[in-house]
């Protein structure tokens, strides 16, 4: 079996000067603790801390990066143990593991292999390379350790030193593991992000059910506009008592409207009914982006807008298996046009803080950059989900640094499920960072005291302020 | 007169450590045999073997690259000998090669250099740099060995290395020459490529004669929608019997459709008659990817498709010289959308194999690679055209590898007429990507073995499996 | 306070064989004059050749780069000086620029402090950093030398070895400053540069006024289409008199239009009137290019094309303060449908010539390399505006190269109204030139002695071919 070796420089630029001052950089902020502050673990992990049950569960079956490109070369999800519409297949999970094994040369060059190689070293202690003939020896040692004390999820959470994580909960879900967690007296922070598409978005087959939920929760009219906007702000009141300090929202394009509240209010009543168009739905999800951003100006909490991803894109996989099975596409996105209907009613504000994300790399220069760099409620969130990777990192840096600044961006985001994978992406950012801030120290665009200071701001500062984390908001 | 050097390094990175891993993985793949499963070499070279006239007729008139960037500095076509509407003209060769000669810097940094410079060298031996005071030289050396036997193509065939190599016919043309190959007993494996656009794209002003072409050829009542089919699968298999395995289409966009048998054959006797629009001549086009798709699944050809030019771009020039005059403009192609209606009716069928070609970059990380990296059925071609060069493969590989990693795509396509350019164009792409490798090595991404093994299936074991090399169809 | 020093080396490459390169291109051509085709400095600076007053006034409110950052950190346009509605705030300008030193760091990584630190330390030797402590220390030095005769403008304009500058006027706008600079006897070539916009977009709110003048100064009756027409030509005759060679256009798209006389003559008097759509000024800006192109087939101007800014995207602030006020955006843009009307009317000429700017970098490979590369009418403008700093120059060049050479490239815009920076801006520039170079030798792509000629095309010769400054138009 071949040695599995996490080389120290690794990520670091190969020429031995610039390396040299990646170096320094990365050692000034390697031990600093991780701040997570969007991301899509599961809270019951914490509010229970039971241990996880085998490699395959914890490891493979939940991880779209990894089942997605396992189909593209033909193996079958079922062989893998993921859920078709929820419903875990009978698959063996040691020879799911060992299908895995056989075929992780597929993952050469993708960010998915340094991640998992980090969590096999750093996590469990692995030695030796995954590949067919280890499949077992992974298999076993990963499974006995997960059944310790030392692996439950709060162990973890304090052995990876994390300071701060934001999980994402749909505005019609109960918050009882965050209050869980709260009474527990367990000193992680542990905290929520609003995230009320379900009860947005018309178009999705669970519409109903989650509006009858927000309805429950909230005891409000939720059928009635301002009985909505009520259950609303009720809800994001609730987030902010278990430490949400944020909101998301994800939507297939960053199209806002600016209507009339009686505009407003006729259009929400017709998509609550039964004739509305798709255009409809999306001027909807346009209104309450708007809607949100004023809330947001009103009660503090910073918005995440995640657009443009075309979800669920293979439809006879979307047939038997169900939505969220690797087959979500990015498409082309347009911020310009698309935010101008919110920013000519709340551009101005100073409360009001947004953070932009995209997955079409195109609008980084041409109209992200330009857009944080000048409005004061614009911030850019790190090169995310398939630009969460050096590459895709690198060149966030190169595209958006000289016309938004690094002060217009807001640090890094692991925004995973994938909760062993957390040290290791927050590893592969500081060290694209280092890199990226050492070419400019070596090319003498910027001093070296400055990429220390920079360093520590991408690292930890940035992040604090941005997501308002050290300036509670009730 | 300057000496023409190739360097050994050439397109190695400049960091020592680094040159050092390229270099060792490129001594490792260099001498390969050549695998080039598209292009559009012309047939009858091989099936006549016979000589080559002169420099200007074989490396100058027929290149679009060289004439495209000679005519943008204002020379005219006409003294370069291009042919205007398939008629010569009366240009002296000799004349048109110092005409070149003279202006040979307009092709510093760009890859037609590099070609042209790797065939000068290795070719025909030149030891000078191509300039005006060179060109009879040049003229001279070039024509008088291309009368000699050694410069016959099947010699030149064998001397290059080539394994396979596959030209380009339309479903209305002939095979003479293939059949002319397979019956002369020489043993150089050249086959053809089912490219069906002349009989699909009824806004071609040669439509009509294509398909009474393609009537001919097969027999069928091609006016027909059943015919017209069944005249597709006749021609496939023609071409499946002299080697083919695979098809390509090359039209303005990537659009795809999924119409009812009805509609479809409504649309098809819609498109034969007098009155049709562009909508409809587009989504007829788009029909007959599906369509041509379903014949994949059954037949097992493999399917390419390149979209996105904007073909004859410049009217003045099409008046005066028709079609093909390095005047197609790459344009902003989608995806996502587009490809969705035949990867509904197909995406999880386990025999189609599509390869996805772009002339727009943006698309690379945005959706190409995302696409590849879930769907079985798609892989991703190499960089082509205009991106077919080293800044072009760097940034192919920068951009897909994260997302669809390695194994989903193909190895190397030359995609030329220029036949003497072929082992420099393979050696190019061989040289990037042992680039790529090695900085991914240097930066510990990858160990050192890993690259090795990718630096031999980037060069020869994807594209033997993506093209169906080893495992003829029928 | 820390020391400020330019680095000799300062955006060369890293790796030392690669630098040594680069160093001895870059010896080669950082002397040579200055040649500034194209930017916004004010005429009347050398036309009066009057000092200018202080720090802030020349470098800080004027400067949209700086202040939009700046604002997008929430410092209010008001404390910097900037004006509103064309009105200063009553803001001391010392307070400004201590506001301005103090938040100095949102610049790292920014072209902007590039610039800024080059005029600092080179045209008022500054040897100390700009930050809180030493804001007024900069302030008093700066604002004493320019109350000098060594720092009047003309004064500076030879300091900086400026051999050709291009103001730019409107239509409408008088030339009295360029005038009076012919008329002064000093040796400085000064020149305008011709943009009709202000006559031609119905939509901007000044068109009516800017009419009005256009017939003042041209008296023609302007409201009709021929007089209008005709009024065009007069004023280019009068830019040319006074020694331009160039026309500049820029609206929020590349789209022409190929209208017949009477349709063109239809739609101004549409467009001259009260009920006129959005797609009608659109249509009329598109035809104008057209229109504009014909004229300089026959005046010889060469035509700047702009296109892609949306304007004033700010709403709120354009309210409060007007417009250009760092609000204007980068817009998705095409250019091979938008451009083919004109093309298809003048593309084959040999007396026109077009250059053309972007501000979506998508398109420099996709479709600005290819037009470039092929039409003989057609040249690629420099990365312009947000995209005019060392990553966006070598963006530019990786992907312009290899498609379109170097030698359908104009050389270098600094299209600044900051004159201070004009050196700084030259310099980058030039640097950035010669790591790209650098970095084609270090790899064997291009001779040594080839690079050395390219980087005094790149600086030299093709700007004074491109705008026609050897070559007096009448």
């Amino acid at each position: 079996m071949r040695p599995l070796v996490l080389h120290e420089d690794r990520l670091l630029p190969a020429d031995p000067d610039t390396r040299a001052i990646a170096r320094q950089l990365y050692a000034g902020i390697a031990d600093l603790p991780i701040v997570s502050p969007h991301g899509h673990t599961d809270p019951a992990w914490f509010a229970t801390n039971a241990n996880w049950t085998n490699a395959t569960e914890l490891l493979l079956a939940p991880d779209h990066y990894l089942y997605r490109m396992l189909y593209s070369q033909g193996i079958a999800l079922e062989s893998l143990g993921v859920p078709a519409h929820g419903v875990a297949p009978a698959a063996d999970p040691r020879a799911a593991w060992r299908l895995f094994a056989q075929h992780y040369h597929l993952f050469r060059g993708t960010p998915s292999r340094m991640w998992l190689d980090h969590a096999f070293a750093t996590v469990f202690g692995m030695d030796v390379a995954l590949e067919a003939d280890s499949a077992d020896l992974y298999y076993d040692t990963i499974t006995e350790q997960l059944a310790t004390e030392a692996f439950r999820p709060r162990a973890l959470f304090d052995r990876f030193g994390i300071e701060f994580l934001a999980t994402t909960e749909g505005a019609h879900e109960s918050l009882a593991h965050h209050e869980a967690i709260s009474a527990s007296g367990w000193n992680g922070r542990v905290v929520s992000t609003y995230r009320p598409d379900g009860v947005i978005d018309v178009e999705h087959e669970a519409f109903r059910p989650a509006m009858a939920r927000f309805a429950e929760l909230t005891g409000e009219d939720v059928w009635s506009w301002q009985g909505y906007l009520a259950a609303h702000r009720k809800r994001r009141a609730d987030f902010r008592a278990i430490g949400a300090t944020a909101t998301d929202h994800g939507f297939p394009t960053a199209q806002t409207a600016n209507l009339s509240p009686a505009e407003a209010e006729a259009l929400f009543l017709k998509v609550c009914g039964d004739s509305w168009t798709a255009a409809d739905a999306e001027l909807f999800r346009a209104q309450m982006l708007t809607e949100m951003a004023g809330m947001s100006a009103e009660d503090g909490m910073v918005m995440q807008i995640h657009p443009g991803a075309f979800r669920n894109h293979n439809g006879g996989l979307f047939a038997s298996h169900g939505r969220d099975k690797g087959a979500d596409i990015p498409t082309r996105t347009d911020y310009v046009a698309a935010l101008k209907p919110l920013l000519d009613r709340f551009g101005t504000s100073t409360t009001l803080s947004i953070i932009l994300f995209t997955l079409d790399e195109s609008t980084y220069a041409r109209e992200l950059a330009p857009l944080a760099g000048h409005y004061p409620c614009l911030k850019l969130g790190p090169s995310w989900w398939f630009h969460d990777s050096p590459e895709g990192m690198r060149r966030f840096r190169e595209m958006t640094t000289e016309t938004a600044g690094f002060y217009n961006t807001v640090g890094f985001n692991d925004d995973t499920r994938a909760f062993l994978s957390i040290p290791a992406r927050h590893d592969v950012a500081r060290r694209v960072d280092c890199a990226f801030l050492a070419r400019l120290v070596a090319e003498h665009r910027l001093e070296d005291w400055e990429a220390a200071e920079l360093a520590q701001e991408l690292t930890n500062g940035l992040v604090r302020r941005a997501y308002r984390l050290d300036d509670p908001l009730d």
